[in-house]
């Protein structure tokens, strides 16, 4: 940050900030950023593109004397924590910028009892109860959120295009799904007679890839939501099943669902028919279901204007570097969490999603620039 | 058995004998046993009850000069070790008696690395890979094996009569079935561009119900079986799903499958059938799935003119005990494995199976008197 002219400072949470005031310091600012941290196996570019991709564009403006003539403000983020891998608490860093932090949070341990607030007090950062709350952007210093995140999917390079715009972050629900049947020797027990958690929890399994493969044979709308906004939510409907267990025994499975969508209604009416339909499975089959709601987070849907905006910056930069664009730059949902979902509580959002990390900087010198 | 009047001894491999010669001792003797040990959960009468029967049997017709007026020799016999807890080999100790445990056995070893002949040697047996043959008993001194064992499903409990007799031990697959996939994150691979192991191995799972539940709708013969086969397969056959895990990673299903059935022809047909619609499941899918056969057993078909003794002898103890009997002792399949089908390959056996354990002595008075 500093080789590219920015002043620096990392606040109280770990958060490294690196800022130009351009022409007009008191004007909102634009924030760009990303997070610092990442989990195994997430690849190379996770969190670290969005913030040297930031970086690195910033630099090529001071190197040509166009940062210092910025119209506002733009401040990059590397936020501290974004995963929760330690404390399983996400958006640590983006959150506590955001406001959306709360106070009790920082007594949150890990597995070894250390909580959030030792370790910063270890680290020497001093974030406090009291202090936390000075953490938090005053919304009308802030212009926009910008965040540029690899893409985690195959979307793009299934299209052939290296970039694409996001609309939106997709809503979230994760449940738990415990099916209790009777426990009976593999051998003695007649097919007739079980009543296998096993093959229901394999039945309720399948009646939610199927029903989330195609929500338009399941769902009926009464007037309120209208044909197309089922077809919307088929395009961004993702139904996954995680970790199943017959563990603490064999007459229990359970099973992790985690359902994301575009539109928070239609994953409310998904939710609504897959637990009826798994109600009914669980009825016919004489084993008890029990469906419990662990984690929901609304949809954020991105700021259309920055997004045009951004969507024409990135196609002029496209075709500067490699001629003629047969495409317009694709608009996609973001499945994935990003620190932008934080960001949304203190400021309007948009995201970039990127195939591969190379060049990335001169994407973002035209997107700060306009 | 001392108390009954028997003469014991303990052999080499841990098994506890109590024999009366009766009136002949050269005569062929009725073997009657079961095991010593048991696994968790399987509750009090699991192998003890046929040893303790066949004590009590021989009290009480000792108390009444019966015993010593037997036309042939009769022996109980407690077996050492059925359930192969500890080394995961099953039958240690009527295997031996039956002559069918390879010596390399001995050599293998628990958890810990310590051997069975370690064990045996530790617990003063003795027995060595020399003398493992000696304990293989001469097949023209024994006459028959009879073994009551409770029965470890809901069989009779459900037809109201306290005990079968038992034309058969079920034959026995397990297979292990792996699903391969691609592993994804759970918000960004759209539903259309998965291969997801743990919706396919769901799939596979309910294909096995219902082809086990129904095998006259999956399953045809050409020529060489009757209908009257797949009608007689699908009275036996059953098929469980045990152990399921992701590990060691998301893009990978992996499971257990336990198939018995009566009739072994059946059970190779189910396998036949079974592989042929998994794999297509998983081309459909474009999963890969690998399908091991980890184990196999044959079925043991019980001694016919034994069994219809038992069956008469067990009616009138019934009929004796309990005044009119309106219905026929029931005949059923063993869907588990008993010592009986370690010592079929000594000699002819057949097998009772309780309800609970109260008056078993009295049955098997007129059961050994016959």
């Amino acid at each position: 940050m500093e080789d590219a002219g920015l002043r620096t400072w990392v606040d109280k949470m770990g958060n490294v900030h690196g800022r130009v005031e351009g022409e007009n310091a008191d004007a909102e600012a634009l924030l760009i950023g990303s997070h610092l941290d990442t989990v195994v196996d997430a690849g190379m570019f996770d969190g670290s593109l969005g913030i040297i991709s930031a970086i690195s564009a910033l630099k090529v403006m001071h190197m040509t004397g166009k940062m210092e003539k910025l119209k506002r403000p733009v401040e990059v983020i590397a936020f501290s924590d974004e995963e929760g891998v330690r404390f399983q608490t996400t958006f640590l860093g983006s959150a506590a910028i955001a406001g959306a932090l709360p106070a009790t949070t920082l007594n949150i341990s890990d597995k070894r009892g250390v909580t959030i607030a030792e370790v910063i007090k270890e680290n020497s950062l001093g974030v406090s109860e009291e202090s936390l709350s000075q953490l938090k952007y005053d919304p009308t210093s802030v212009w926009r959120y910008v965040e540029v995140h690899i893409e985690q999917g195959p979307v793009l390079e299934r299209v052939g295009f290296p970039l694409g715009v996001v609309k939106g972050i997709a809503g979230q629900t994760r449940l738990k799904v415990t099916v209790r049947g009777s426990q009976g020797h593999a051998g003695t027990v007649p097919m007739s007679m079980r009543r296998d958690p096993m093959a229901a929890a394999a039945e309720l399994i399948l009646v939610l890839e199927s029903l989330c493969k195609n929500p338009e044979e399941y769902l009926t709308y009464d007037g309120q939501c209208s044909d197309n906004s089922v077809k919307s939510l088929s395009s961004s409907l993702v139904c996954t099943v995680g970790e199943i267990s017959t563990w603490p025994s064999a007459s229990n499975v359970t099973y992790t669902v985690d359902i994301r969508a575009m539109d928070d209604t239609g994953r409310e009416a998904v939710i609504y028919e897959l637990s009826k339909r798994m109600y009914q499975i669980c009825d016919k089959r004489s084993v008890s279901c029990l469906i419990e709601r662990k984690h929901d987070a609304g949809a954020v849907i991105c700021d259309s204007e920055l997004s045009a905006q951004l969507k024409s910056a990135a196609y002029s930069a496209l075709k500067k570097m490699e001629g003629d664009i047969q495409d317009e730059v694709p608009t996609l949902m973001s499945g994935a969490g990003h620190d932008a979902m934080a960001m949304s509580r203190l400021t309007k959002v948009t995201s970039l999603l990127s195939l591969y990390a190379s060049r990335w900087e001169c994407y973002l010198c035209d997107v700060v620039e306009a």
